[in-house]
């Protein structure tokens, strides 16, 4: 199967998704929301007029599949998902989607069947910008989302989780039964492709990466530090009890453990993205007396997050006895790292290397749906793209002569699975 | 004249005026907006129902008078202001006014003439929460307020500083050529009652002091720090421009700097009231690319406040280099610290002894109105009720008894003036 032809179709895809999505800045896709449901309305109707099959699962997320093809044999999957950030880029997620899509139009005008059919599904709710929870589609097929997971608020909305499934056509009693929603033992593979979110294939000149291993992360969506809003010219600096400070505070003992840990050999990232005082009481002339904020910490290994979480959380407690503030914790939320299958790697990297397309072994920094899938004991392999200025904003530029090497490879490799 | 029979008025004025601007928390009451203009309406219709004369001067403040007296002799000015932070104490600023009110009021019932007739005056826009800049009420009469100042926005609406004044009725051509408003050389004495907004009446058990001075401030309302907005997981830590890492290293390296100078003994406090991550862009997943807040330093000293200043600024340009950020500053704002009059200070210290009220003369850690007549001239003096629980928060809490020993002590002070 030759993929090469496909390219005008893969520009207008791009183009239409992201036309529909436009913000005026960059993309936005809410999980189980606007943006994601229209992303995935036209797919449908662009699958259904290529004359794929096409159904919503339990999730709600989308699958598509040659007509005709048994609903019970083995298959290999191959997907990504539709949603965004806000303001985000065209390509996270989408690409994978489109790949998927391509490899199916190439098998069908080409009359090509591999050994292992192919299944392309498109995942709902993979960013946790929209609800603090990432992996919401894919996690519902493994019944991963639980009761509490159901009640998390739309950012933008405040409706819950489960109100916005719904409303997406998502069956919530199941999945709040946290059964597995799918075949497990008939998905034999599962193969994402992805830009790359990171700077090392720009820098390295590679045009396609074979993903090693998926990073996990521990995480609070919201932190509350707890001081007293207190008039700012009146109490002198021993009996402030400033919220701020003492976040502030905590930040730059996090940045000290980091750098400590990093300098023994370990693999963390961390980061504050949300920090905010209280738009209902703050002023320039209050000491905070509520500062709310996010924190995630990054690592291939679960002891380097379970280490870092402890000297924050302790961290946490010393600043409270110095500053006289509180923190109050939501719910702390983990992904384990996971492993990539060496047969699917090495699958994969033949495929690369047989198209003469430079690539490497390089692990992911940014988590993914396939992370799911591997720790649930499915093969798994992801394949990464090249992509330029990153990714959760809108300057991330893909090239198409990239994008189309790729879906070549993760096709030629589906046709060596069996 | 003897104010002790005027207490239910007083009563009754404080529970008027908190109802007609509760919030549900707190009261609030924007500067020259809807609850500041509603107070303002309640006591003019008061003060005209008790036959009392009332005007508004050309930048919407609101000034009382015995009815008959002449409007171009020599007075003493007593008031505060009728604006709230959001969400603040019903005390703040509106005492002052009430009892600039009652002596008034005191004085027709008793026909009682002191020398020096008095007016009161309640000013608008005190609170810089709303535009960020503090006296504008006061400090338009005095010609301070610029054409840059009147395009400030306000936080809520968004309205600029001179439409919101336009729709009080302020004359805003008149204050936008910053001349003096007001017939300054007939204001022979400005004396302002406030509650105390720090900790040391309550500690001390002092239900008056008398003030000695104010403390000055410097201020940026919007200083922003751009940093590079990227998934969060992806970048490693050499490489991230990562902007709330860089704005808690700024409030780190300026509490250091604070406690340094308080050990070196000066006078000074510090606050960053408004911290925000973007918003628009903002997610648990994202580096942030852009934090915006605010900056405050007070002191007694304005040596204090420029070398803390420029500390400041060096520590940003450091910041910047080391963490790949760069820190845009809007206005740089400043308020000369103000020193209150000996003889009027000594009058109102003789009114408190006087009736056995036990009082202390103390510092003003917060900014008044009364700084901008001491530092135009214009002998000033400050009386502070003791208050609880603070100030700029709902839970202010002024014993009435208290304030009218306040009101008493003042109204006799106002008798020796000549």
């Amino acid at each position: 199967m030759n993929v090469s032809g496909l390219r005008p179709l893969a520009e207008k895809l791009f183009a239409d998704v992201r036309a529909l999505s436009f913000d005026g800045v960059g993309v936005t896709r809410e999980s189980y929301g606007r943006g994601e449901s229209a992303a995935a309305d036209y797919l449908r109707q662009f699958a259904v007029a290529e004359g794929l099959s096409v159904k919503a699962d339990k999730a709600a997320n989308v699958v598509f599949r040659l007509p005709g093809a048994p609903s019970d044999a083995p298959v290999a999957w191959t997907g990504s998902h539709i949603d965004s950030v806000p303001q985000g880029g065209n390509f996270d997620g989408l690409a994978g989607v489109v790949a998927g899509l391509l490899c199916l139009i190439g098998q069908k005008r080409e009359s090509h069947r591999p050994k292992l059919p192919l299944e392309v599904i498109a995942f709902r709710g993979e960013e946790s910008a929209w609800f603090g929870k990432a992996y919401v589609g894919s996690g519902a097929l493994f019944g991963q989302v639980s009761e509490a997971d159901l009640e998390l608020r739309q950012r933008g909305t405040g409706e819950t989780m489960a109100e916005c499934m719904r409303k997406a056509g998502a069956d919530v009693e199941a999945i709040r039964a946290q059964r597995i929603l799918f075949d497990k033992a008939r998905v034999r593979a599962y193969i994402e492709l992805h830009i790359e979110q990171g700077p090392v294939m720009i820098a390295r000149q590679l045009p396609l990466a074979v993903v090693s291993g998926i990073r996990g992360n521990v995480r609070h969506n919201h932190i509350v530090c707890h001081g007293d809003a207190q008039h700012s010219g009146v109490v002198p600096r021993w009996l402030r009890r400033d919220a701020m400070f003492a976040v502030a505070d905590l930040i730059m003992r996090i940045d000290e453990h980091w750098r400590v840990l990093l300098e023994r050999g370990t693999d963390l990232v961390v980061t504050a993205g949300i920090v905010n005082t209280d738009a209902a009481e703050h002023s320039i002339s209050r000491i905070p007396g509520r500062v709310s904020f996010s924190l995630e910490a990054r690592s291939k290994s679960n002891d380097t997050l379970e280490a870092f979480y402890q000297l924050m959380r302790a961290e946490c407690a010393a600043i409270g006895r110095e500053r006289g503030v509180t923190f109050e914790f939501d719910r702390r939320l983990l992904s384990d790292p996971a492993t990539m299958d060496d047969r699917i790697c090495t699958l994969l990297s033949k495929a690369c290397a047989e198209q003469k397309t430079p690539f490497e072994v390089i692990p992911s920094g940014a988590g993914h749906d396939a992370s799911l899938f591997a720790n649930a004991g499915i093969p798994s392999g992801m394949l990464f793209v090249r992509n330029q200025n990153g990714s959760h904003n809108p300057h991330e530029a893909m090239e198409i002569d990239d994008f189309m090497l790729g879906v070549q490879a993760m096709g030629n490799a589906f046709d060596q699975l069996a």
